[in-house]
C-alpha cells in the first residue's frame, strides 16, 4: 500500500478534494503507474456533474494522462518498471472477439468492470480512510499513483514529453482518428467540423493530414476561428450569423454538401445538422461528441436512403497499444502540434480551476503537472 | 400521337380507371416503349394513397416494367427499335457529378423533372381528352405505351422473359443490391432481414448469394417463413411471440448482434430495431423501406459511437444501365428465382385487384400482362 496525492470526487457537482489516498499494489496482470501529467477533459466534467449514468462516487476522475511504470504485477510481460506509458480507457487485449475482428478498437475484455469503476477482479485499488474509492474509465489519472490493467497501457518512447503527449490519451487522438480511421477521409474531400473544442481542433489536424480540399470549421464562438485557421481550416461558419438551418448554409456553400462531417460537441441537434449537411449519394457523418444521457438523434430516413451514412467513433477508432505510439511519434515530429491545445498548466492543488476554465469556455486543455 | 390503353390514377385513393390515353412521340433523347408486363409494387399503392409528397394527379403509375422499344427520338444512340428494355426510375446518364463519383447510383440528370411527374423538357407525353396526365417515377408502366429518357432504360437480352424480368425493375433488384452493393455482406456474416415482402425476400436471396452464415427472417406473419426458408433463411423470428423488444431477442440469438441488418418495411420503429440489433463495434444496418412522409428515425447516439453504422439504399445501389443486365442474366441462369415472387398474374383490366391483394397481404407480386 502506498500513499498518493489525488483529487477525489467525493460527490457529484462538488469541487474535487485534494487528499492523500491509499493505493494497493498491482495484482496479477496489473501495473502501478506514476502519473506525471494529466489533461482535464469535458468527459471528466460531465461525470462530475452527475449526469453520467456510469458515474459512481466517490471516485478519482481523469483519463488523459502520461506516466511511468513504477511496479508490475504477476504475469505482466509487455511492460517493465521505468517504461513510459499512456493510460487507455479503451483497452486492447488482442484476444477478445472485438480485438480479433479487425473491424473495431472497442476491446471488451475489461469493459464490464471498468464501467462499474472497478478493476477486472471486481475490486478497487484506491481507498481513503479505509473506505474504497472507485476508479474512473479504467484510468483515474487525477491520482499521482494509479493502477491499470496491462492491456490498458500504451508504451511510448521515453523521450516523448509526458506533460504534452498525455493529451493523446483522449481528445487529440479521438479527433484525428475519427478523420483518418473512422471516416477514412481521402485527398481532395470536403469536410465540415462542428464544434472547435479540443476534439474539433484535432479533427481539423486530421483533415489537414488527409489533404482534404476544404475544411469548414463551425462554432458559435468566432474567437475559436483563429486557432482553427492556424491548424488548417479553410472556411468558417458561425451559426449565429445565419437565420436558416446551418445544414442548409453548408449545403449551399459546397454545391450539395460535404463529403464528410464530424460532430465534436455532443449535441443531438447538431448531430442531425452534421448528417444533413452531407452530400447526397455518399456523404458520411461521424458522431464523436458524447450526448447527455437519454437524448436521441433523429432524422428523416430519406436522408439515409439517398446515400448518406451515419457513423460514430470512440477514441478515433484507434487501437491504443498498437497505434497510439505512432501518434506520439507524429507529435514528436511536429505533425501534431500539441502545444496549440495546452492553454493552461497548473499543479494538482489547482485542478478545480481547470474545470472552471473549461466551463467558462476559456481553455482548450488544461494540463495538470504533478 | 398514338393511342394507348392505360390504368390512370385520376385522384388519390380512387381505383385506377382503364382508359385509352394519347401518347405523344418521343422527343430528342427519348424512347417510346411498348410495355409487355409490369409488376405492381407497394410504392405504387403508397403514391395512390395520397401520402406521397411527390404524388401528382392525374397520373399513370407503375415502375416495374418490361418492354420493347417501338420508336426512338432524335439523337438516341444506345437503343434501337426492337430492343428489349427495363425502365429505370433511377436513371444513369454517366455524365453528372453523381454518376461520375463512383460512389452512388443516384444519377440526378432527370431527377428534378421526374419528381414533378414530367419529362426532362418539363412537359408530359400523356394526355386524356386533351388534358395532360403526369408521368410517375419516370416510368409509368401502367400504360401499354410509355415514353422515357434514353438514360432511363436498361437494355436486356431479347430471350429474357419480360413478364418475369420486369420484377428486376424495382423490388427484387433493390433487395439483392442492398445486400451485395450497399452493405457488401461478406461470406460467413450474420444477417437479419426485417419484413418478408418482395424486397425482404430478395434480400434473403442476396444474403444467400453472399454466403452469409446465418440469415434471420423477421415478420409478424409466420406464413411468410415458408418461402423465406426456401430462399435460404436459416432462422425465423415472429416479434408477436416475444414480449421483449425484438432487437434484444436478436442480440441474444446471435451472441451480441448481427453483422448486417436490413429494414424492408418502411416502419421507423423497425428501422430503430434493425440498427440496434446490430453487433457493437461493426454492425451495419441498411434502410430499404420507404417510411411515411414526416416520420423520423431515432436512436441514442451511443449506438453509433459504439461502432454501429446506419445506411440506406435506393434501388439496391445498382446502376441500372450498367448493372441491371447482369441481374437479368442471373435470373436466366436460375440464380434469382423470379417465379417465387409472382403470386398472381392478370390483365390490365384487373389491375385494381392487384392493389387489393397487396393490401390484404395475400400477394408477393402481381404481374400485369398487356
Amino acid at each position: 500500500m502506498i500513499k498518493s496525492r489525488a483529487a477525489v470526487a467525493f460527490a457529484p457537482n462538488q469541487p474535487l478534494q485534494i487528499v492523500e489516498v491509499d493505493v494497493a499494489p498491482p495484482k496479477a496482470g496489473e501495473v502501478l503507474v506514476r502519473i506525471v501529467a494529466t489533461g482535464v477533459c469535458h468527459t471528466d466534467a460531465y461525470t462530475l456533474s452527475g449526469a453520467d449514468s456510469e458515474g459512481v462516487f466517490p471516485c478519482i476522475l481523469g483519463h488523459e494522462g502520461g506516466g511511468i511504470v513504477e511496479a508490475v504485477g504477476e504475469g505482466v510481460t509487455s511492460l517493465a518498471v521505468g517504461d513510459h506509458v499512456i493510460p487507455l480507457y479503451t483497452a486492447e487485449c488482442r484476444e477478445c472477439k472485438f480485438c480479433k475482428s479487425g473491424k473495431t478498437n472497442l476491446c471488451q475484455k475489461v469493459r464490464a468492470t471498468q464501467g462499474k469503476g472497478l478493476m477486472p477482479d471486481g475490486t478497487s485499488r484506491f481507498s481513503y480512510n479505509g473506505q474504497p474509492i472507485y476508479h474512473y474509465m479504467g484510468c483515474s489519472t487525477f491520482s499521482e499513483y494509479t493502477v491499470l490493467p496491462e492491456i490498458s497501457l500504451a508504451k511510448i518512447p521515453k523521450d516523448a514529453p509526458l506533460e504534452k503527449v498525455c493529451l493523446l490519451g483522449c481528445g487529440v487522438t479521438t479527433g484525428i482518428g475519427a478523420v483518418l480511421n473512422t471516416a477514412k477521409v481521402e485527398e481532395g474531400a470536403t469536410v465540415a467540423i462542428f464544434g472547435l473544442g479540443g476534439i474539433g481542433l484535432a479533427a481539423i489536424i486530421g483533415a489537414k493530414m488527409a489533404k482534404a480540399s476544404r475544411i469548414i470549421a463551425i462554432d458559435i464562438n468566432p474567437e475559436k476561428f483563429t486557432v482553427a485557421r492556424e491548424l488548417g481550416a479553410t472556411d468558417f461558419v458561425n451559426p449565429k450569423e445565419h437565420s436558416k438551418p446551418i445544414q442548409d448554409v453548408i449545403v449551399e456553400m459546397t454545391d450539395g454538401g460535404v463529403d464528410y462531417s464530424f460532430e465534436c460537441v455532443g449535441n443531438v441537434d447538431l448531430m442531425r445538422a452534421a448528417l444533413e449537411c452531407c452530400h447526397k449519394g455518399w456523404g458520411e457523418s461521424v458522431i464523436i461528441g458524447v450526448a447527455p444521457a437519454g437524448t436521441e438523434i433523429k432524422t428523416r430516413p430519406f436522408q439515409l436512403v439517398t446515400g448518406r451514412v451515419w457513423r460514430g467513433s470512440a477514441f478515433g477508432g484507434v487501437k491504443g497499444r498498437t497505434e497510439l505510439p505512432s501518434y506520439v511519434e507524429k507529435a514528436q515530429k511536429g505533425e501534431i502540434p500539441l502545444d496549440t491545445f495546452i492553454t493552461h498548466t497548473m499543479g494538482l492543488d489547482d485542478i478545480n480551476k481547470a474545470f472552471d476554465l473549461m466551463h467558462e469556455g476559456k481553455s482548450i486543455r488544461s494540463v495538470v503537472h504533478y
